[in-house]
């Protein structure tokens, strides 16, 4: 371990974290029209990070929105080429009130990174390219051939990234992609997520009367557009937290025995995500599985609102003429999105309350993702965690939906290593998101690490 | 007929109109606070046109909002008291593109008189003023005591009016009220309202997590108060319309036999009901009901709208922390509305799923209005209506709730005769307001042959 790369990058590690706070610094947040400068400028710290790094063709793609950062180095013939992806752009920072140190003037404070985007996901993609300068100004040379592409909308959806991901095929072809935006399991355990859950996103728009009505006048005889969609979206679901779709669970692929059993090895305490990260009154859901099983392998339907009606202050006595509820549903492995819209559009079809017509619009649909914990990348990825870290790599799944995942696996045919460096209480999208610095430092080993056993092991 | 009041009202009708001109060229909108000195110039104008009619002790009472205008002429020993009630404030005009002509510069058209405010209800409390003038006028006294208290914030709630109610009773006492703000159940057709029903408005506040969650990282395992809004409310009703929670309709009075025949004699057509006024595929609700008892003489539930989750444009996979539904009760005649709360109230304790808190907030609670036909004063009313307009007076009921008539009835012990001159096209609230001038002219006739009428019976 105590490599030339090692060396380097234990003597450059103050100068690494202070390149990263020049990057923080820039509040690249890419939902505002307002800091549209500032996702160009940050996309441009990134570029020539990566020309500083020592890669090559180095390009910033114009986008509808904000640009891609490419940039490749492909001098390793015969061995595997690694697709680096991460993203530079920013959540808002609200409410700011909260931040006890403004979210884009890092501060350090108990071997902490308080900052915007600390965690996710400057802190991490800067990573890699720390990992790749240690190889090659260690050794004039990468073990393995890297692609990086880093994108500037992942908070806001990713259209871009998954559009040219798409579109571009041959360029981007690579033996596998590695996506530090993740956390592990507890502090010092490494950790790789190794399924993401998928998502249908839909909007079930209902149509009632032609006008808003007065519930004096018309409450008793005229169609209620929101207790329609109250009908018919109870039925949905039991209390058990069972879906009753017909077919919905049909297609579910639950985890091996062995996965199962290595849940049951994670420090998880129900009691604790009760009460520190839930924090309601009981947990819900299919009692008959485990919390983890719940959330990481179970498929769940949530409603997110009923638009349409009166939510303000007071008493408005409407009847509305149209309600839509956001409804969405997470798939595990093996459900399809396409059959999982199909039924759902019969269960509203069939199950619409008389009186209103009612119409679904599916926003997304994506499915879910799973990795083989033996593939060659992935072993060699648990041990140079493992290695760094002096601890097993544990095998995890996330709940969440990671879409850029789903386009390599699709687009590239390629899987990815999900092999992060945050914290599950980071606070990412809250207020003082943080990055521990012990982690940056420790990941850019990891990395580089990685990157050289993958290459000798090919 | 052809007494000195209709022959006084007959050659003075213009004059009569080109004041009303004057009163609704003052855009008195309650709710906008720029507004406000037109609301005091509109209780001024109210005041001057009291006193020109006759009308004695005219005084403003000034409230924490708006105030009120109050009069009386007391000088009828022996004789019943009426209390006319009306309002001079009016409605915002938006949208404002949607006006013919401008909603404070009325305009006469087809025999109609177009203004905000000319039906809703200037133009008919201006119809008691000048019945009064017309009595006055004619015959140096009136056949009847008479007070009159006009408000001007009927249309953002009447707070001020119902406490000056409450606390000044003797000041008030009356045998009857009087107020025209209500329709005709059809042109020519003289109707009095003699039910009303009563509101129970409540929110139904739902607590989860102690934030919002991600429905990826959560989604399966924590509470969602959105889909606990739907479980809870979806139990609370049936698809045939009926009402779930027990004791509901324990003490439900239906309306007698001959008021019932008397609706089937209406013109009532569902077909137009639906496709004019609902616009709907379908009328829903209980179908052992006719379309009128439904919306007239049964009790409904309405969910208004239900707000905390995401109802955005796009997706965003929130499991909100809280959610709160508007959630409202129309009551018929003897339900008692603390009852219905406590119904309510044990229903939800009882219903709330797992994992979440409810809470049940009452924003207002009144009961069911109704008047008996065989009333002298309805008696009277009911003869003076159809000898001015030649044809049967009908009774109709209302769904909707008027809570001045409830005050009447709780603080001050009378019965109130809804006497409109309305028509049901009149588009209060919405652009192009109304009011058929024959029936302005006529309403002034009715109203003063009403006392005429009411004074000689007593």
């Amino acid at each position: 371990m105590p490599d030339a790369a090692s060396a380097f990058i234990e003597s450059n590690q103050d100068r690494f974290l202070g390149e990263l706070l020049t990057f923080l610094r820039i509040p690249s947040i890419s939902t505002l029209p307002e800091h549209r400068d500032d996702v160009r400028s940050a996309a441009g710290f990134v570029a020539q990070s990566l020309r500083d790094a020592g890669l090559e063709n180095v390009e910033l793609i114009e986008t509808e929105g904000h640009p891609l950062v490419y940039a490749d180095w492909l001098h390793a013939p015969g061995k595997p080429t690694v697709l680096c992806y991460g993203h530079y752009d920013v959540q808002p920072p609200d409410p700011i009130d909260l931040w006890k140190s403004p979210p884009f003037e890092p501060d350090i404070r108990d071997g902490n990174l308080y900052a915007r985007g600390s965690a996710d996901d400057k802190g991490q993609m800067y990573i890699h390219v720390k990992a790749i300068e240690a190889l090659t100004r260690a050794s004039g040379s990468l073990p393995v051939n890297v692609k990086f592409l880093v994108e500037g909308e992942e908070e806001i959806g990713g259209k871009s990234v998954a559009a040219y991901v798409a579109a571009n095929g041959a360029k981007l072809k690579a033996d596998v992609a590695l996506v530090s935006d993740t956390a592990m399991y507890a502090p010092g355990l490494p950790t790789l997520c190794v399924g993401l859950r998928g998502l249908v996103y839909t909007e079930v728009a209902v149509k009632g009367a032609s006008r808003d009505l007065h519930s004096g006048l018309y409450g008793g005889a005229a169609p209620n557009p929101v207790f329609a969609l109250i009908e018919l979206l109870g039925q949905a679901k039991d209390t058990g937290g069972r879906i009753l779709i017909p077919g919905f669970y049909d297609d579910v692929e639950d985890p091996s025995e062995v996965e199962l059993e290595s849940w049951k090895s994670l420090p998880f305490s129900e009691a604790d995500f009760l009460s520190k990260e839930v924090g309601a009154q009981a947990l819900t859901g299919e009692e008959e599985y485990s919390v983890l099983e719940r959330v990481w392998s179970r498929p769940t339907m949530e409603v997110h609102g009923i638009a349409g009606g009166f939510t303000g202050a007071g008493a408005k006595t409407v009847i509305p003429a149209e309600a839509t509820a956001k409804v969405s549903f997470r798939l595990v492995p093996n459900q399809d999105p396409g059959k999982i819209v199909a039924a759902f559009r019969d269960f509203v079809k069939e199950r619409t309350p008389a009186g209103v017509q009612a119409e679904l619009r599916v926003l997304s649909a994506g499915p879910a993702c799973i990795v083989n914990p033996d593939h060659p990348a992935i072993r060699v990825a648990a041990a140079a965690f493992e290695e760094i870290f002096e601890r097993e790599t544990v095998f995890v799944r996330s709940g969440g939906s990671i879409p850029i995942v789903g386009d390599f696996a699709s687009h590239l045919g390629i899987p990815t290593i999900l092999m992060g460096f945050g914290l599950p209480d980071d606070g990412l999208h809250s207020p003082n998101e943080k990055f521990a610095v012990e982690n940056f430092y420790k990941g850019i080993h990891t990395v580089a690490h990685f990157l050289k056993k993958y290459g000798e092991a090919s």
